[in-house]
C-alpha cells in the first residue's frame, strides 16, 4: 500500500491509512516521514534519504513481493508529487517481476488542501498545481507554465517552492508573477500546517519576498478574482465560486 | 465548522472530522452529504437542495451565532468547488453581523484525489482542476482555461463533467481537448469512487464519448508524458515525475 499521512497533526489521517499502518509489517518512506509512523512490536522501519524514490520503491516492490505487508509513506497525499508515481515508474519498468504484488493507493489530505482550508477557502474555484522544483524538469517548462496559469487566471498552488539547493527558482517565480499580476494579488505562505510550528502569512503580491517561503512552505497565490477580509483579526483569503460574464 | 466528508466510503474520513460531527448540535448541508451523517439523540440536521449555498450558508451562520456548535458538510474537501467559498462570500456581505462566529475548515479527501488513487498516480507531476459546470462562470472563460491547460500541458481534472441541464459542456471539451492533444492521450473516468457502485475507466481520447460523464463522475486527463499499462489485469494510468530536457 501507498499510503498518504496527511500534512501533519495525526488527526488528518484517514481511518483506513491507520488501519493499514496498524496492519503493516513493514513500513517504507523518506525519514521523515517514516517518524510520523508510532513504532511497535513486528513493525520494521526502512527509512530513506530524500531523492532515493526510486530505490526506495524497489524495495518496498521486493518486501511485497516476499509476502511482507508493506505500507509506503508519503507526507499528504502519495499521489500528488509523492511515492505513488515512483512506484509505477518502477513497477513498469519489469511490470512481469512484480506482477504478484497487489498495490493500493490510500489517498490522504494533501498540503495545500490543508493549507486552503487554514487560510478561508482560496481554492473555491479553477486553479492548477505545480512542482516548482527543477530537479526532475527544466526551469523553462515551469516558467511557460506560470506564465499560461497567469493568462488562465487560475488560482496556484506551489509545492516545493524553494530549497537551499535551488535558492533562486521562487525569486524567478515572484518575477513572473509580478510581471503579469496586479500588485495587490494575494499570496498565502502556509509553512508547517497542523503543527505546532505552524505559521499562515497571507500578503498581498508587492510585498511577497523570496526568503518568505521554504521547504516547509506551501504557497498559493490566488486569481484575480480571489478577496481578502479579516475575520476575527485574522486575515482570510478566499476565491468566489461565480465570474460574472 | 466547514468539514470534508470524503469521497464517500466512510473510512476516508479524518479523526478531526469525526469528532466535529460527534460534538455537532447541528449539521448544515445538502441533502445528499447530509444523509452520510449518522442521525443521533440531539442532532438536529438542516437538509437543502443543491444552488441553495447561500441560503445554507446564512443558515449556518446564523445558527453559530446563536450558540449552537454547527458542522457545514461538503462531500470531498469543503475547499475545492464547495461549501467553504460559500461561507466566506455571504460573511464578507456583512462581516460585524457574523463577527462572533468561530469558524475553521476541516480539509477531507476530494474527489481527484481518491479517482487519481484508484487510476494509479495521474497527478504525480503538474496538474490543474477545473469545475466544468458553467452555472457560476462564462462558457467562453472555461474554453479559454482548457485552451491555455492544453498548451502547459497540464494533467488536468474536471469537476462536475456533466449534468442533465448541462448536456453539451462536455461534449464541447473532448471536441476542444481532440483538436489539441493526441488520439491517445490517457482519459480517467472515475465514477462514484469509494461506493459500492465505483467503477474506473480509461480509455485513450479517440474512444472518450460524452455520455461516460454524469454528475457523479470526475475525468481525469493526462498530460501527453501520462503512461498507461497493466497491472494484474488492471489498467493503471500515472504521470512521470521527471520531464527531460
Amino acid at each position: 500500500m501507498i499510503a498518504g499521512l496527511g500534512p501533519g497533526a495525526d488527526d488528518y489521517l484517514s481511518k483506513q491509512v491507520n488501519e493499514a499502518l496498524a496492519n503493516a509489517t513493514d513500513i517504507v518512506g523518506y525519514i521523515t516521514y517514516t517518524s510520523r509512523v508510532s513504532d511497535r512490536k513486528g513493525l520494521t522501519v526502512h527509512s530513506s534519504d530524500n531523492r532515493c524514490e526510486v530505490q526506495r520503491a524497489e524495495l518496498a516492490l521486493n518486501l511485497a513481493l516476499s509476502g511482507r505487508k508493506v505500507v509506503v509513506v508519503s507526507s499528504g497525499d502519495p499521489g500528488v508529487f509523492a511515492m505513488a508515481a515512483a512506484i509505477f515508474e518502477v513497477l513498469e519498468t519489469d511490470p512481469k517481476r512484480w506482477r504478484d504484488v497487489n498495490i493500493e493507493v490510500l489517498p490522504g489530505i494533501t498540503a495545500m488542501l490543508a493549507a486552503a482550508a487554514r487560510s478561508g477557502a482560496p481554492l473555491g474555484h479553477d486553479f492548477c498545481v505545480l512542482n516548482l522544483s527543477n530537479n526532475l524538469k527544466p526551469w523553462a517548462l515551469i516558467e511557460k507554465r506560470l506564465k499560461l496559469a497567469i493568462e488562465a487566471d487560475f488560482a496556484m498552488v506551489f509545492y516545493n517552492p524553494s530549497s537551499r539547493s535551488r535558492p533562486l527558482g521562487f525569486e524567478r517565480t515572484l518575477k513572473i508573477l509580478k510581471n503579469g499580476c496586479s500588485s495587490d494579488r494575494p499570496i498565502i505562505f502556509a509553512r508547517a500546517v497542523s503543527t505546532a510550528k505552524e505559521t499562515i502569512n497571507i500578503v498581498p503580491l508587492a510585498k511577497a519576498k523570496p526568503d518568505m517561503a521554504d521547504m516547509q512552505t506551501i504557497v498559493l497565490v490566488g486569481s484575480s478574482q480571489t478577496k481578502v477580509f479579516f475575520h476575527q483579526n485574522r486575515m482570510v483569503a478566499y476565491t468566489p465560486r461565480s465570474v460574472r460574464d
